[in-house]
């Protein structure tokens, strides 16, 4: 399959790579032109544009950062960098997976506005980060019509281990991501609470880390997060804002719909003070600061 | 050993038949005359009282429902039913393994007043629920003196899977215990919050629920009881009103220690609410309740 692929980042770098391996012509594009070369190396082609990578491809991949961008390569006005307009360089009834993380209402209005091109539009974020990109263990929520699923799933398979096909509304997709990202941000915040009372009250960490380890309290953000809180400046797997951020499309949707969601406003708080306190780029373990600051951090 | 075990409920009979199989010398007391006729048909002893149960114990066992109760088996005047004021029947030295789930609170002030009794006192909460009970396979939380758990590990070790020593003051064991309570209860709301969205949204709630299993979002709690979140009326495993006691005993003790919980403060008021909506004794996934009252279930 011809495949134009736009974003060669973190992500999208070994996703393109893993592409190319099995046998697909990938054209790819990003505004950084090392990445462009790095993937040329590997035995794919370069575009100088998104317009270019969409030209002549039948499914167009876009793993850039959020909505906006994936809105601007499909439609924007494609200036000095040409990196807009991709949309009408692609033939009619050709495929774009929108697999970048954006809110479902974005996610919906794009796909809506893909349709009126005359195109196709999967919602289908990814979710496995850089360690499931370069494994080729992503999972990828989809929600598509299902002959564009059926055309998709193949490339799909190259890149995930996982593949659920959510429904056929686009939206649901990215609800679906969303609703992981929910859960993902209030287990942090709760663990770092958890830890914080444990640390004030004097009980070891290493200790406590074990006994929620083997307890039906056990998530797998504490087993992932927690040995990171009980460090004083651990390395940066994701950082605090993003956590604002996703957080932010979680709450933005529920004002949307009407719709109250106590928990991950309460972690919002949470993630927003580590931040206010100056701790945005820190680790998002490092949460538990924000409850340092709160609380104290003394023994009881 | 001889044991005196003070408790035959739910969680305390099969205990003490395991200890009455492991070779040890059981005198079992509840207010349940039947319980106490059980454990004699396994080969364990009557106690008509817990003053009885207690008298030349090397171990007394408290499976009772809280701390109150285990204060008043100790120090209780023991009147028409005798049931109180085993303390003083305790041989000088004896060993009181306090395994209710109470506050550290408790817990420290209990300890302190065994101690002044001549007696030592573990402070021992246990996990695992009846299920991990029946198979021998509870998770005790200890703290006490060294040479008290070093007497007790051979007892704890017929009875439980995992054993942590959290240290040698009474109160870390029930900390321990309370802030496993913490994430659970955190958890459960959580998952509700979640479902609560997917439902609303439109996302089937069975892949959401296979999405998040796979995922980061996961917990123990959302593999346990995101199934029975999708029942009408699911059998009870555990009950709403399990939780507001729960989630009390650690805001009670964050407002003693002067530390905000804003996670558990949040999901304790969606299972209020759901108590206050007339599901307490309902299974404690039915929190959902509260989020349709309070959103509306329809789609979106």
């Amino acid at each position: 399959m011809r495949i134009g692929f736009i974003g060669l980042g973190a992500m999208g770098a070994p996703m393109a790579a893993r592409l190319v391996a099995a046998g697909h012509e990938v054209h790819g594009f990003d505004l950084q032109a090392g990445a462009v070369a790095a993937l040329v190396a590997l035995g794919g082609h370069a575009a100088a544009s998104a317009r270019a990578a969409a030209t002549g491809a039948d499914l167009l991949w876009l793993m850039v950062v959020n909505g906006e961008q994936a809105q601007s390569v499909l439609f924007g006005a494609g200036g000095a960098g040409g990196e807009g307009g991709a949309a009408a360089a692609l033939r009619p009834g050709a495929l774009v997976v929108a697999a970048c993380t954006q809110a479902p209402a974005q996610a919906s209005a794009l796909a809506a506005r893909v349709a009126a091109a005359g195109l196709v539009m999967l919602d289908a974020p990814v979710s496995g980060g850089v360690a499931g990109a370069k494994a080729a263990a992503l999972t990828i929520m989809c929600a598509g019509p299902d002959a564009a699923m059926a055309t998709a799933r193949p490339v799909f398979e190259v890149l995930a281990k996982r593949i659920f096909h959510v429904g056929t509304e686009a939206g649901l997709g990215s609800t679906a991501k969303m609703i992981n990202q929910l859960l993902c941000g209030v287990h942090i915040a709760a663990a770092a609470e958890a830890m914080h009372v444990a640390e004030r009250a004097g009980v070891p960490l290493a200790t406590m880390h074990e006994i929620i380890s083997v307890s039906a309290g056990n998530s797998w953000m504490w087993g992932d997060r927690g040995p990171r809180m009980m460090q004083d400046d651990p390395p940066v797997t994701s950082a605090v804002d993003i956590f604002v951020k996703d957080l932010g499309i979680v709450l933005d949707q529920g004002r949307r719909v009407r719709q109250g969601l106590p928990l991950a406003s309460a972690a919002m708080q949470m993630f927003l003070a580590a931040s206010g306190l100056g701790h945005g780029a820190a680790d998002d373990s490092q949460v538990i600061r924000a409850y340092r600051a709160m609380n104290g951090k003394g023994a009881k």
